[in-house]
């Protein structure tokens, strides 16, 4: 039974436990610096607590670094593990961990939020190791708890976070902006529900290239004029409109 | 039993269709210009079909004018009906439709594809009409269909227009230009699949302006300096990326 221990006790150390909880894995513990995060992880979770890092037992086959992405280097330079050590930052290189004999990168495609349960089955996971020994137990590993497992570099990595960047955080914060505009118009954001699941869930089946639809993509200066009046307002609204719809133009252009 | 009329042969139209027939209207007939399509609507949906805007029934209750824009008012002048006449169109006034005495407009917040089904059950329908008893019919109707009928006037409409293209055709864009990326890069867009959908289910029990995250919401340069250096090569990527980057920004400052 493959042991395994994790640092941290944020949002992504709370979804790793949860799903290795249904698997046959043996979590050993947790390490966390703050009493308060640390006694409330204890007593959701059951797990033992470690509150120091020269505490943390030596014997665990793979430590999982579920903290952020600066704290990383910190803590890999301040213990000493005979296991395999892996941080989950899907920007940093697995290099970060050189203090380290046994190493690797075990980054999940999704944004983690507190209280919003995730089917862990459905994320990819990217890993990566620095032996193919080490990339075997990682790979073991995720497949426990994922059935999307890819082998990657850090370059690969790297381009799939921007990636993620652009259909997450920019997707959500166009959700945040509409929510603002329309809370000053008076207008409920549960009117753009429907349409916002509707435009996630065609991706499942269709290319989104061939299912753009709106007034950039049909060239329509009559209803653009109109939505650049109404956004006058919202110099920030009006900019990103400009940018994004002129971005739209140019792609079906090159149709 | 209400009786209506359908004018077009396109994704409105056959989305509508297939809502009416669900119900106790009667739908007599469409109309459409092009003789290939008028012929694959009606095998379709078996409805009778008309060709000529003169030979189109003028006994309905409503008329749905489901058609693109720019047709719409040049059809409104060119037919004469007893019945009540609507448009379909978020960003037009009612009054475009002024050749006719009873006047509506029945808007859909929703992007319709050809071959993508939708449940029109969960559709906000916006409704506006040029007389009391006219928006009693409409509000009727719509509630057929719907289980979401807003009143409101052009304004409103609008201002939840321009808010459904941020939400859906940029955000939509946004998919598109990671499939291109992402193909350059010779990594398969199904990874963001999972990202994709979490963003978006989230907002149905979540308020979005709380659950950014990412680089620019957590001021992270050093994640964001690599994105930039990785985009160095696409220009219409970067001027997005530091556009929107800039805007969370500000937002979360303004918290």
């Amino acid at each position: 039974m493959i042991r395994v221990f994790i640092l941290g006790t944020g949002k992504l150390a709370h979804h790793l436990v949860q799903a290795f909880k249904n698997t046959n894995v043996h979590l050993v513990g947790f390490y966390g610096r703050d009493e308060f995060k640390v006694d409330a992880f204890h007593k959701q979770h059951g797990l033992e607590s470690y509150s120091s890092l020269a505490s943390i037992p030596d014997y665990c086959d793979v430590y999982f670094l579920a903290v952020s992405d600066h704290a990383i280097e910190s803590i890999s330079n301040q213990i000493k593990v005979k296991g395999l050590l892996v941080h989950c930052a899907g920007m940093l290189p697995i290099s970060i961990l050189h203090a380290q004999e046994h190493v690797g990168v075990f980054w999940p495609i999704q944004s983690f939020s507190e209280h919003i349960s995730v089917d862990f089955k459905s994320i990819p996971i990217c890993i990566e190791a620095n032996s193919e020994e080490n990339q075997r137990i990682l790979e073991s590993l995720a497949d426990k708890i994922s059935r999307n497992v890819y082998i990657m570099n850090q370059d690969q990595r790297q381009c799939l976070h921007v990636a993620a960047v652009f259909v997450n955080n920019f997707t959500n914060h166009l959700y945040s902006l509409m929510a603002d505009f329309l809370q000053t118009k008076k207008l409920p954001f549960d009117l753009l529900k429907p349409i916002i699941l509707e435009t996630a869930n065609k991706i499942i089946q269709h290319d989104p290239r061939l299912t753009q639809t709106g007034p950039a993509s049909r060239k329509d200066e009559t209803s653009m004029d109109l939505h650049k009046k109404i956004l006058a307002e919202y110099p920030d609204l009006l900019n990103i409109y400009n940018v994004l719809s002129q971005s739209i133009f140019l792609h079906t252009e090159n149709k």
